[in-house]
């Protein structure tokens, strides 16, 4: 099979073009494929129609080395894959009675009957293999012919995941598919900009022409992807590090790891708690740190502090200060960053309070944050306004309080 | 243009495909469509390569009528869509300076620096019009030609969703092609599961043969969509009626009212507050609860207590309590929820304490959830296991505390 190996991946169904359903496979297994140093070259989604999955599929086996399908397997009249492709490639379907045998026996033990609209399901291409589906009736068709790969699985995520591990990567495995090496080195840096990240890595890449650069802005974070068909892993591993010595600070991790899970590294590296106080991201903060295993270590706990009263009576925030300066104030950050290291003993806080929106406050406009990180040396905050709605403010607040805490952290901290 | 609109999306990005990001666009942009009677055709994801946009979106432009791409308008090198579409169209790329005047703009408000990578922004087809993009330094871009209409927006979504609103529905409507009449009636539901739903709701069904009707299970809530080519909306409608009776208590609203804003409403109708104390869900039913407008007038604040010694210090959980029946029990789950509702001075009070996973307790298994509710006639908790991982746990957690709450309010509630 050439190299690169050309992957298409058909999904097939009505209610991902309509809102319905989200379309979860391209994501799930252009992620597992990348593992194994493959990717998709291209993902249809088409609807529950045998002319649009016909011409689709057709396009598909002529341009690629495998082509994935999901979904269109079951027992219904609208589900139509199994047919059309066979259809497109000129094979029967031959009835094929140990399948039938399996799926009687699952309807035997969930006590219910056997429907003729089930037999479909029987059927297979001639010289396919079928993919077990424990997980469902559907099983799964697995074809070789003229040196490409068809691939058919089922549409509910709860029988393609498990069908996909314990049958199609055994499959591919053994046709010697599957590069067990990471095939890319993906370097993750924070609170900079996607242009910045570009130009200030420019001249790295001007030297290195042979280097496929890929970027990826998600909130507040850049991630690049250095990959080459001719550099070598351990090449590509010296550029990489190269890179992370132009970024310094704003090198957050190689990989995946998230802000969260660096700082929480970083934390129990240097064996210190955190505690917070939210106002304006209502837990989102705490949630985005709980969301990491063993965040418990370091993580003793937080307030959200809605309300004026929450934040005197939880946190002991005077109301003398909360009068003078407002709730939404460099004062009561810090008042509040210091009230939670306080009441949960812990060595840093950081506290959040601001106007997520869609209303703001008498002189500030929706968007102002202001953020307080208190450490072992003092109490600081800083003020940011943020474009977009109420569910973006939170986002960005939270991601800027992560960093701030992160490059406090990093000058006692050596990587 | 003719009935039905065929519309074409092409999402465009190699992180779509990688399994680095989400192809959220899909299920976004199919909903909205849908919402006007609209579908999308096909949706075709594909890499940054000129050559692949090229040929899709050549194909896309032979075979609909509405082409919108999503994705590479960007400033960096691997950004191609403008440049290519423009080139496929046989159209040359103007300089327009209003365009760069508002990029320098926002990037002097937030004290970047003008790169000059960025300058292939100013860029637009020729006889193409700007959509304005408030949010992020890309315009989008709207073409009509040959009776077609090509839309190119930004990949964010924080930079896309606010666009499609503020520009691409105004275009559309201004061109006739929304139907305003919302094409189906949704009903949700929550707290049961799919099967019974359609079980429950058989005997109108049958009794209504003319009626479409499509599932969707999300976590604890199920949607049908009604919709009908021959019956009128003040039918279907009826019909609706008779489903939300039927239903009862699982009945969750029409249209697309989360659990949490139909909590909240209800909290603001009764003139009641609530306060929470999160454990193992960290923060998250806090954070469901505030990503909703105006829930402060309600919602007072909580704590998250990871640790046995912020439950003592925050909530006043006594240290006897939790050394005779442990951090997850019925017992602590019932002294978080009246710590809370004393603490925050509220009406209502939800606790949740478990063990998330991936690890569980000495005698309970990860997934062992309590939940507690303080109400003002007394103090209860509820034993759940749920499957999963960390992720999955916590949110079945909060859906099932969420919807505890919307029961034990709906008693003395009425829609």
């Amino acid at each position: 099979m050439p190299n690169p190996t050309k992957i298409d991946l058909i999904t097939i169904g009505d209610e991902l073009l309509m809102g319905i359903r989200e379309n979860k496979h391209l994501f799930w297994i252009g992620e597992e494929l990348s593992r194994y140093g493959l990717d998709i070259q291209r993902n249809l989604v088409v609807r529950d129609s045998a002319d649009e999955i016909r011409r689709h599929f057709s396009d598909s086996w002529l341009h690629s080395d495998i082509v994935i399908t999901t979904g269109g397997l079951g027992p219904t009249c609208d589900d139509l894959t199994r047919e059309t492709i066979a259809q497109a490639l000129a094979l029967e379907l031959e009835f094929v009675p140990e399948i039938k045998a399996t799926i009687t026996e699952r309807f035997k033990q969930s006590g219910r009957p056997f429907t003729s609209n089930n037999l479909k399901q029987c059927y297979r291409p001639r010289g396919a293999e079928t993919l077990s589906n424990p997980c469902g009736t559907a099983p799964g068709i697995y074809l070789q012919k003229q040196d490409k790969i068809l691939i058919m699985l089922p549409g509910p995520a709860t029988e393609l995941e498990p069908m996909w591990h314990n049958e199609v990567l055994p499959h591919l495995q053994s046709r010697g598919l599957l590069d067990n090496r990471s095939s890319y080195l993906q370097i993750r840096t924070s609170g900079i900009g996607e242009s910045t990240v570009e130009a200030t890595l420019q001249p790295i890449f001007a030297q290195n022409p042979d280097l496929s650069i890929a970027f990826c802005a998600h909130q507040n974070i850049v991630d690049l992807r250095l990959s080459s068909s001719t550099l070598s892993p351990s090449q590509i591993q010296a550029i990489g590090e190269e890179c992370r010595q132009v970024l310094g600070i704003h090198f957050l991790s190689y990989g995946h790891s998230s802000l969260a899970e660096v700082v929480l590294h970083q934390l129990r590296a240097l064996n210190q708690t955190l505690s917070l106080a939210e106002s304006c991201t209502g837990g989102l903060l705490s949630d985005t740190l709980t969301n990491v295993p063993r965040a418990s270590e370091v993580f003793a706990g937080g307030v959200v502090c809605y309300s004026d009263a929450a934040k005197i009576k939880t946190l002991g925030v005077s109301q003398k200060l909360l009068e003078q300066h407002g709730a939404v104030s460099a004062e009561t950050a810090q008042a509040l960053a210091k009230g939670a290291a306080e009441r949960f003993a812990t060595d840093y806080a950081l506290s959040i309070t601001g106007f997520a929106g869609p209303s703001g406050g008498d002189h500030l406009p929706a968007g102002t944050v202001y953020i307080g990180c208190h450490s072992p040396t003092g109490t600081l905050s800083r003020q940011d306004t943020y474009r977009g709605d109420r569910l973006a403010v939170k986002a960005r607040a939270v991601t800027t309080a992560l960093d701030w805490l992160r490059r406090e952290l990093n000058s006692d901290y050596k990587f």
